[in-house]
């Protein structure tokens, strides 16, 4: 007997159709002995239904992003999740399974105050424990939690992902299972290139590199929780019939590892992310002295906004350039931001920026150990004209800021580069 | 300045547009210069389309009246209420009214563990005693409440006028206006007779009799909280447009009174009632001897089913009949609680039922010192050629069983004979 995790997200849970299908792959897994606690999203299309109802009595944005405002948004797109929860406990009763739902606040999953992003900072698994005992299913909401005021809260987009890691993690599972609309974790997004492969594991690094740079598969704090707790997380697909054997769904998709085979080795780059949802931002002719760098990030930070990528290349003259990247709707926001309160403090010479950039990245472990990557992965784009605005790296991953444009052509052609559709690469 | 509660139907909920204009018609009164808390219900036609995916999942509705099943039901249709509160305070804000929601577990308002039928037990105002004080409009969900274990409970169909009294009741407020979709409290249904008149005030006790026996403008537990506590309850329309001078809203629609003046004395009948939603039950040859009707109704009671009248007649031969009414949707379940606890129990000889019955009702407070007024009643229904299958009568209130298919003829007789539709019968 094992505990274990499952994760549906909206698709599977998009028609009263599908969230049967969804209750019978669960009490197969009930009937294998196992104890299940299971976190679906909401049904597909009712967060933005909600969000929409909302918009249309907020429509001014600025409003809408008032603490106020937030708080009101989150006890709101809750309701999502908590539908789904009754759902599919009365699905899961109606094949003969005990099951019971909860709330985030009825766990309660503890989270901070940060309305509409929200961090987790404490789950009591109690309850749930004791009806795991008592034989029954626990159905969670994703997505949410209670802050230390009682507040309904939500983790933001995808946060369901990061609601089921975090139960595994409090209940130290044996496994999680994120079972999602594709079969598992590609070489890159199969849409631009067709040959891309699916990867039957992947090491935790890169698939922390891959989620942070824009493959959507998992949310990226699903995989950090995962790294930290080092909670086994599969991503599977919830498409295949409910009814296939349990051993072959459970060796399905993708697995995502924390030791680093000989295999692993071999593969020199595992994948190729990209990510469109980002704008980007360079304050020019900055002074160069101690303290400006946060000078410039603190107040776009204390205005909650998320910055990606930071470059901030060598002086020449006593003033530099600083440039950063931003999600693509916190572009006006952090513009804002920089030319009122930036720009009179630092004495910088002007903001520029770019809301039509991508950004397309190699990942691979093996990086660490082989040179040459980089250059390969600059060669590349230039044999295609590509110029490269930006460029970041990490021990596993390198990244560039490119025109939107061509972002479909840098990764096709870095796809070939590194030989990821050839079997001979996989990892 | 006044404490004012604020019931709004889910009619008045059903689109962003009227929210839109609920929102303004409560920024009117926070203008004047009150403090508000309002009830909104869900928005018209959510609690049905929750249950409809509900009942999609679980189509077996003895499995459905489990506590497990009911327990999901009402988390279930909780998010109804939950989703109305947030647009709604969104609304507010969008008007510059600071405003703040609370779902029912937050306030909290407690209740019973009774699923689908739950009773407040206590309502603690701390947290909204708090945000009136900081000059917020505090919108709380009607229809549900948390249990001593932490569920969600919902307080039935129409539940919201009875959380939106407790509220008031609670908080002491200085008036509870319920919002509806009719300007008030009728001598009868307008949609049977057309000459039907708005009473401007009713008593307390008709109202209770009014609502009890059938008449859908309010529930009838609200009107028992309301004369418990002598909250002072006024239902209006919410269809009058929002700007409308607030004198002339405040003195709309019908006040429910708890003292009896003298023009009230004058009116014999102040209104008949009606219902359809019943079915009638017959134990007959039942022991004539103690304790026999407690070992009747009480597995029914056990099986949390209501009953509303109940008539045992005068024994003969040492039997007697048994005869009482419940909902309809409850008569299958009590055939079936009858046919295998009570008869084997209790010896009867047989159980007949009628699901195709309604009960009519004649109310005013004045039948208390006007002999006559039942024997009136008899004689218009006989008049009809209209059978009566069972009677009751209580203080204020004189009702009659009679076959479903006479109901219209029967309130239409009844109307004229007590010269309702005259304006000198007027209460």
């Amino acid at each position: 007997m094992a505990l274990i995790v499952h994760k549906y997200g909206g698709t599977s849970m998009g028609s009263t159709e599908r969230i049967r299908s969804v209750a019978q792959r669960v009490a197969k897994w009930v009937r294998a002995g196992h104890q299940l606690v299971v976190v679906p999203s909401a049904m597909s299309g009712e967060t933005n239904r909600l969000l929409g109802l909302a918009k249309d009595l907020m429509p001014d944005p600025q409003l809408a992003s008032t603490p106020a405002a937030l708080r009101e948004l989150d006890a709101l797109a809750a309701t999502g999740e908590q539908v789904s929860v009754g759902l599919l406990a009365l699905a899961l009763q109606a094949q003969g399974v005990a099951a019971v739902s909860y709330g985030g606040w009825q766990v309660p999953i503890r989270t901070d105050s940060a309305f509409t992003k929200a961090r987790i900072s404490a789950i009591d698994d109690t309850r749930v424990r004791a009806d795991l005992a008592a034989g029954k299913v626990v159905i969670v909401t994703g997505f949410q939690g209670i802050d230390p005021e009682g507040n309904v809260t939500t983790l933001g987009r995808g946060g369901s992902d990061t609601s089921a890691v975090a139960v595994a993690a409090a209940m130290k599972a044996d496994e999680c299972l994120i079972y999602t609309d594709v079969d598992g974790v590609y070489t890159t997004d199969p849409r631009i290139v067709p040959e891309a492969r699916r990867l039957s594991t992947i090491s935790f690094e890169e698939m922390l590199e891959m989620a942070s740079l824009g493959s959507k598969v998992l949310q990226i704090r699903s995989v950090e929780f995962a790294g930290k707790y080092r909670v086994p997380l599969r991503v599977l697909s919830s498409f295949t019939p409910w009814d296939i054997p349990i051993e072959e769904e459970a060796s399905s998709g993708t697995l995502i590892t924390f030791e680093e085979d000989e295999k692993m080795e071999q593969a020199v780059v595992a994948g190729i992310a990209f990510n469109r949802d980002e704008a980007k931002i360079s304050v020019i002719g900055v002074p160069d002295k101690p303290g400006i760098a946060f000078q410039i990030i603190g107040p776009v930070a204390d205005a909650n906004i998320d910055i990606d990528v930071i470059i901030q290349n060598v002086s020449h003259s006593g003033r530099t350039d600083f440039s950063f990247t931003v999600h693509r709707n916190d572009y006006a926001r952090t513009l804002e931001v920089l030319k009122t309160k930036v720009l009179p403090a630092t004495g910088a010479a002007e903001v520029l920026g770019d809301a039509k950039i991508c950004k397309v990245s190699i990942v691979g472990i093996g990086m660490r150990s082989h040179v040459g990557v980089a250059s390969k992965m600059f060669r590349t784009l230039s044999d295609e004209g590509i110029n490269i605005q930006m460029i970041t790296t990490s021990e596993i991953k390198t990244s560039v800021v490119i025109d939107e444009k061509y972002m479909e052509l840098a990764v096709r052609a870095l796809h070939k580069a590194f030989d990821l559709d050839q079997e001979t690469a996989a990892v």
